[in-house]
Parts: structure tokens; C-alpha cells; sequence
């Protein structure tokens, strides 16, 4: 059997290119080991997703997993291993050794937040510890938070925090911040921010929520504690993409170029869509509008190429 | 009062575009005469935006509104008849005389159905011509009509109206109809609709109220007459930009262009996003997508110029 599209990924633009492309009567697989790709993560409240004053990560990946089911769409979960293009015909082998052939495929794997891996950071996932400044910021309104990372998206932060929290730290590793200058200035106008460089991060500290963290001072070997009720990660992002190589092209962050308004990477038949891709700005409908995009193209692609 | 931000247009962009610039405490004026965009002309259930199997574009539309207005954010009823750009600030003046300024402004103004430019259009609308099937459709009860348009949503309008009308002709200008086979299957399982390709409208008549289209069979080149009493018009759109004159770029097809990674016009400040603009595809989550787009390049703009 050969499918018309494999989709790779369960995140809001795989889910979505799911739904678009099984109403164009295409024969679909979806590959994913699970759904909702970071919306998992968000213990946290969703308030950005239109429609959708106040929802949970999990509730709305139900209705977009319930509303995706609903479709005639094949799903396979488990993770893809290794995928090549032999004439025109992609082939996909996952980690359980099965074998897949498709005619176009969107990848939509999404990626990760790269974590602290220092204890306290999982317990207090959504109770304080965020990966998403945009989407929880807004809850720490008049409270005084820690942005861990000192590069641009470290600052972008604390710059996005300047009109919410109280007072904002930035906690960085090395002996000087790596955000641009621009960057900086604008924090510095702000106002609110401090920063702390040459910082060993040890442990999130709290009760039910975060109330403090501990690190070591790389300079002094002290070890010091800064109170605090909500923590930021922000030292980047893993797109998911080792089975990839080089059908696509990257940006230096590892995420895959494409052509934003059709969503075509630099092999025919072969898309992608949502965080895994270079876009500026990583969002759930941002990344569910380029889902509807891929699959629209995707039927493009198989009409023409008929 | 200089307002952070003005957003045109209240369809899915404008609103995805006030609820993300509303979180991060823009000062914002959202100016449209009414909600939801073409969503509210939408003839059958929406089924394609996710998370919602099945919801009719009123309901999605109090929900986006609902989800708006939770927001703090002032809403002005009205529509805009001219907008300048004076040093760093840009002016609008609405229908009702009111002036307004601000930093930044997105235009999401949306797009209106094109007309079919033939005798007998204009003189008939009200009485048997139509643009806007869920509005009209119950009035052709027991009636046979006329779609013209073989594109989806020629199609949808014949699936709305598959329950009232008698019998439904779909009129297409081309040798075949541009909608997508889910499309297709279901006006065919209505069992009532019957189509025809090679179609150029000449002329509409009727006495009081609509009777029949006359038209030309493009490959016999004769003169047909149809009897109907109902036309419904879905042959496109045109983009709403009447007021923006020289600050943007247009194509072909009098959409802005903008940076599809961004949102930005050719105007430093001045943003688009969802139908007016120069998109391959007009889907709700899209609009959606870039009115978060949108709203999160204001932010950025509002950083950098300050």
C-alpha cells in the first residue's frame, strides 16, 4: 500500500494537516508516539488559542485529537526511525522496524525546549516552571520570576515580563550575556531586570508552588539562593529532525527552511510545518495554520503531479 | 489619546491579532462594524478549524468574540474611509468622523463577494441574487437555483441548500469545477444538485423577482436560457482595501503583500493579516495564525522603535 501522505508528528500542525488532508479523500498515515506535542507540557492554561478563552494543554488536545479521529486517517504510533526518497516515493521505517511508502510527506515533529535537567524542574512543571513566556506570563503578574538564559530569547523575555512581573532576573552561565545589544538596551530601559552571570543552576526549590532557586556562583564557588515564583527556561530548543538529514535544508538553529506560504522544504512532495520549521514565532495557531497550509499544498502537489 | 495599536477588521485575524496583543498590554483599538468576517456568511457547519468537529460560523464566531472581549481592548463599531501615515504615527478617520491615532496598525480588513458584473446583478439583488446563502438560502424554499462558482464554496452553498431548494444547478466557467472531491461527493450524495461546466453568464432576468440566466455554452457558443428563481453568487472575492491607498503593495489581485514570516507591509508600523492579504490559501486557522503572527511583529516593532 501506498499512501498519499504520511503526516510525522501529532502536535496542533500535524493534528491539523491530519484533519485538512482526510477531507480531500487522500489515503493518510500519521506517525506519532503521542499527541498534542508541547500543548502536552502546558499544565498550565491555554489562553491563546482563539475560540478557546481558558482551556488545559490536554483538553484541547482531546478536542483536536477527537475532531482528527473523526476523519478516515490511519495512525501509527511510534516514532520514525529513518526516512529516504527513492524516485518518487518517500520511505519511512520507525523504531519498530515497520516500513512505510508515501508519495508526500509533511513533517510536523515539532520540538522540545531544551530543560535545565537540575532537580525541581520537572515537579514543578506548570507550578512555576514555564517554557513558554507568551503563553504563562501573564499569570505571574506583580511577582518577581527568573529567566534562565542570557541569549536573545532569554532577554526577549524578560522583555515581554517587564510589564507583568514585579522584578525579573536573568540568570546566565557564562561570565557575560550573549544577547544582542539591542536586546540588552531594551531590558535596561525596562527597568525591572537584573542580571546574574557566571551561574551554576543546583535546584528549584517550592512547596506547592516555586518559591526559590539555588545555584553556585561559578566565580565565588558560593552557593546562593534567589526567591522567586516563577522560572523560565529559555537556553533553546531541539527540533525534532535526526531522520531527516539531508532531504531539507537548515537554519542554524536546526530548524527546516521552507517556503512559508506553501510549506514545501527544497524536496518535491516533501513538507513541513510547525516548530520543527524555521518560522519566527512558535504558537499553537501558528503552527495549526501552517498544518492547513502543508496538506492544502500537499493537494496541490498530487494533482499536479498525476 | 495615541492608542499602541489599531487593528482593522473584526473576522479571525483582527480578533486573533487583539487577543495576543491584548496579553502582552498593548494599548489597543479594534475598529470593525461587525464580527466575524466571512465566517458569518458561511452557508454549511464549519468542520476544518481545530478543535471544533462541527460548529457553525455564528456560534465559532461568539466564541472568538467572547474570547476577545475578555480582553481589555476598546472596540469601535465602525469602518474606516481613510488612513495616513504622518511621521511615526498613523491617523484614521472612520465612516462616523472619528479620529484616531496610533503606533502601529494591522489591517485585517478581510474581503467582500466579488459581484458577476452582469445586466440584470444589480437591479435583481434582494430579489432572487444572493451572496450570502446562510443569510438568504430559506427564502428559496421549494425553489430551483443557481450557484455560480465551482469552487469550494460554490459547492458548500449547494450542500447548505441541498435541504431547502428543489433542485440546484452549479453554473461553472471552466471545462471542470475547482472543489475538493470531499466537496464533491457530498453534493453529489445530496442527490439534487446538477452541474455545468463551460458556462459564460450573460445576463439575468426576471420581472419582479429573478426568473432565469441566460448564458453562452463556451464550447457550442450557443445561447442557453435556465430557469431559476435564485442565484447565488461565489465566484470570489475582493479584498477590502479601499482606505489604504499607497502604503501597501498589491498583486494581481488587489491583496496586500506582505513578509509571510512577519506580516509586515511595505510600511514600517503597518501590518496585515488573514483574507486582504496576498495568501496562497484563505482558511480560518490560517487567518487566525497570522493575526498571532501579527500581533506578536507589533510587539517587536513597538521594542525596536522605542
Amino acid at each position: 500500500m501506498v499512501y498519499d501522505l504520511i503526516i510525522i508528528g501529532g502536535g496542533p500542525a500535524g493534528m491539523t494537516a491530519g484533519i485538512y488532508a482526510a477531507r480531500q479523500k487522500l489515503k493518510i498515515l500519521l506517525i506519532s508516539k503521542d499527541f498534542g506535542g508541547q500543548m502536552a507540557k502546558k499544565a498550565v492554561a491555554i489562553e491563546n488559542y482563539p475560540g478557546f478563552e481558558e482551556i488545559s494543554g490536554l483538553d484541547l488536545i482531546k478536542r483536536f485529537e477527537k475532531h482528527l479521529r473523526k476523519q478516515t486517517i490511519d495512525i501509527e504510533r511510534d516514532e520514525v526511525g529513518k526516512m529516504k526518497k527513492i524516485d518518487n516515493s518517500f520511505f519511512i521505517w520507525t523504531s519498530n522496524k515497520n516500513k512505510f511508502e508515501s508519495k508526500t510527506v509533511i513533517i510536523a515533529s515539532g520540538s522540545d525546549p531544551r530543560p535545565l535537567e537540575v532537580p525541581g524542574e520537572k515537579e514543578f512543571i506548570g507550578k512555576g516552571v514555564s517554557y513558554c513566556a507568551v503563553c504563562d506570563g501573564p499569570l505571574f503578574s506583580g511577582k518577581e520570576v527568573a529567566v534562565i538564559g542570557g541569549g536573545n530569547s532569554g532577554f526577549e523575555t524578560a522583555q515581554f515580563l517587564n510589564s507583568i512581573a514585579k522584578k525579573i532576573y536573568i540568570l546566565e552561565y557564562g561570565s557575560e550575556v550573549k544577547a544582542d545589544s539591542k536586546n540588552q538596551e531594551i531590558v535596561k530601559k525596562g527597568g525591572k531586570t537584573e542580571i546574574i552571570t557566571n551561574v551554576l543552576l543546583k535546584e528549584i526549590k517550592g512547596d506547592t508552588f516555586v518559591n526559590s532557586i539555588v545555584y553556585q556562583d561559578r566565580k565565588t564557588k558560593e552557593d546562593k539562593i534567589l526567591s522567586v515564583e516563577g522560572i523560565f527556561v529559555e537556553i533553546g530548543s531541539q527540533p525534532a529532525t535526526s531522520f531527516i538529514k539531508d532531504l531539507v535544508d537548515f537554519n542554524e538553529e536546526d530548524e527546516i527552511k521552507i517556503d512559508p506560504e506553501t510549506c514545501q522544504t527544497k524536496t518535491p512532495g516533501l513538507f513541513a510545518a510547525g516548530d520543527v520549521t524555521a518560522g519566527r514565532f512558535k504558537q499553537i495557531v501558528i503552527a495549526a495554520g501552517q498544518g492547513s497550509k502543508a496538506a492544502l499544498s500537499v493537494f496541490d502537489y498530487l494533482k499536479n503531479t498525476k
